[in-house]
């Protein structure tokens, strides 16, 4: 497996297209459209969050009752979520004129929003973009790469990823976009994530692996704690890479969850690098616990924690927050076991020997800590299961962004 | 029952006093002592963090084991949490000093600490504190407002309350302090908080009234999260009212539960309202849930939202933030069926109507969310059952206080 310049249009056959809409921001794009020039199989994953957006309602019945899905439409600036039936007609008008644009069915079409809560679309916006979009696709990767800068809202920068691997001697491409980067605290999927690979393989194992992948990838993500109404994941294969059709577990397989798994990784971890406000991306890797369930538990809750994450933004190695947050999360274990390292770039050091302070430098510390990339190791010396966590630092613009975002 | 000034010397024979230990603060006090001049039946609760700081630990025994507490020593600035052996040593040493200066055995002596995690204490200035604190013990109020003072760490201003009622013809007065302001997320009771009565009460009563109580007040208080190592709740009754001994749930039970309830919500509030950075208390109230569980677990889940109280810090009456939070509360519920009003001393405002935003000014909304403290109603329209969680915004100094806490 290598990784390859380009997004969502590195792959064969996939087509993407932006515009400025004019849906809520002025003098950017705000509307993203993918295409593939044949239908493909989808898998998706989509919040757990009891309020749905509109979208998240429709994309879930395509990716159920659809074999030939085909295209996607995105909207940044209106998160057409808490909008009633309204909201809901107009993902299926949405739908419609980009089938109609696109010559195919509206049930081919799938539809994400991200943005403000509770607007309803200007619909007739939406419309005219989906044409200005349906005229301007191309598989280009400038075009992958516009696409991902039209559906970023707070995000500073676009974030995308490709990587190729070989099956039955063809090369097979896999390519993702997403964005963030407020309220993200996946608990099924990030805010909007959008695959694309040329793969021949089963809806079945397509969606068992984004199932699976997930869990290790975006579900690890916390910028806020805030799980949004709209976390949508979307995986799109249309088979033009020639090779036969992954049906089974096999070595195929294996090497399309690698990929898939290299390119969700790097977005999630583009999106909690890029968390609102962020300065640095803060990593959580718990290593020797008991089972893989409370790894998972123990790494959440310290890169949630938002004293932690204020005292990354300081360069301060309080690691008694640290060790609060593992005490906090719900699982039993011996505090006085416990070891923390602090790692990046600029080194490694030891905090926390057995529960208690080690001898370190807080000098050396603080150099660690300033780094833009910033790794916790806690080592719970409890059993073989380990887990890797995502976040980033607390800071002002975090809650200058939120205070008036609407505004 | 009624409102009284002053806070733990309101009622009869407990004694306060402060002083400056220079356990971490330079030229403020921050060591108090509260004493009882006949030994008490007390009760606590505390923090259920894995991570147990030394005094919880030791105050746990003692609430256990001990039917003569008599004094209760605290200081701030140094937590004794993940302290080890030595932390453990120290509480031990700082109650056998308490109790040669006071002439009482040493298991009635609890102690309690706030501030930084990790850091071992001064063991001889808090000896040297303990000596001095014996010779200003005083039951006048200022006394108890010093106390109040004494134990704050970045808490603006001090917390302190009192009420009082008759049993049996005779004054029963109940008083306490608290301190927050960060780690506020109690899942058993709040950092730092002291409750004084006259009353004569059995230890099982108290207790259990204790119990229940801090479900309803410091359990419902969140500031940022994150539930601390420290949390601890004791209260102490003397019987010098007079009353005949509570040892049953009749109607003198009745009156010390509502009082105890008084002065605990009033000591959660200003906790709350406390906050560090906070510009606003704000208080959410679920109402007509199905039931009790659900009620909190939706009020808390909206009042430790980040991006909510971003929002109230912005005065951006940003109602989608606190329908996503009220979706993943982990409670399901029909999104269409909801309502929610602001409001404040500046009015009331309906904002939310089955789900959907209901016509209102945002001029006005802004106007009710710039006051001091700032309700959110939440109508669920599916039972009886209600709660209210009170928490603060989200700013700037928050960030500024967390990013450089140790230095």
């Amino acid at each position: 497996m290598k990784k390859i310049e380009g997004g969502v249009t590195a792959a064969k056959g996939f087509f993407a297209a932006a515009t400025a809409a004019q849906i809520k921001y002025k003098d950017r794009m705000d509307m993203a459209m993918l295409y593939s020039e044949n239908p493909c199989v989808s898998a998706g994953t989509f919040t757990t969050n009891v309020v749905k957006a509109a979208p998240v309602l429709w994309d879930q019945k395509i990716v159920s009752q659809s074999d030939h899905a085909q295209a996607i439409v995105i909207n940044a600036g209106i998160a057409n979520a808490c909008t009633g039936k309204e909201g809901m007609e107009y993902c299926k008008r949405t739908a419609e004129k980009a089938a109609e644009v696109l010559g195919i069915l509206s049930e081919s079409v799938f539809v994400a929003s991200t943005g403000v809560i509770g607007n309803q679309l200007p619909i007739d916006r939406i419309c005219a973009g989906v044409e200005a979009l349906g005229n301007k696709l191309n598989d280009d990767l400038s075009s992958g790469h516009e696409a991902a800068l039209a559906i970023m809202t707070t995000d500073t920068h676009e974030k995308e990823v490709a990587v190729q691997f070989e099956a039955d001697g063809k090369v097979v491409t896999v390519g993702g976009m997403c964005k963030g980067s407020g309220m993200i605290h996946p608990n099924m999927c990030t805010m909007l994530s959008f695959v694309t690979t040329d793969m021949a393989i089963s809806k079945e194992l397509l969606q068992e692996a984004l199932s699976e992948d997930v869990k290790d990838t975006y579900n690890m993500v916390s910028v806020d704690g805030d799980t949004s109404t709209n976390d949508t994941c979307l995986v799109l294969a249309n088979g033009k890479a020639g090779n036969q059709k992954v049906t089974e577990r096999d070595e195929n397989y294996k090497k399309f969850k690698q990929a898939l798994n290299y390119v969700n990784q790097s977005l999630a971890k583009m999106m909690a690098g890029d968390g609102e406000g962020a300065t640095a991306l803060f990593e959580v890797q718990v290593i020797h616990a008991k089972n893989k369930e409370q790894a998972v538990a123990l790494s959440k809750s310290v890169v949630s924690s938002n004293l932690t994450k204020a005292a990354i933004y300081g360069h301060d190695a309080n690691w008694g927050r640290i060790l609060c947050a593992l005490g906090y999360s719900g699982v039993q274990f011996e505090p006085e076991r416990i070891d923390l390292s602090f790692e990046s770039g600029a080194g490694k050091i030891q905090i926390m020997k057995d529960g208690v302070a080690a001898a370190y430098s807080e000098e050396e510390a603080t150099e660690i800590l300033s780094q833009k990339e910033v790794r916790a190791v806690v080592d719970m010396k409890m059993g073989e299961a380990s887990a890797t966590a995502w976040g980033c630092d607390l800071t002002y613009d975090y809650v200058k962004i939120n205070a008036d975002y609407r505004s």
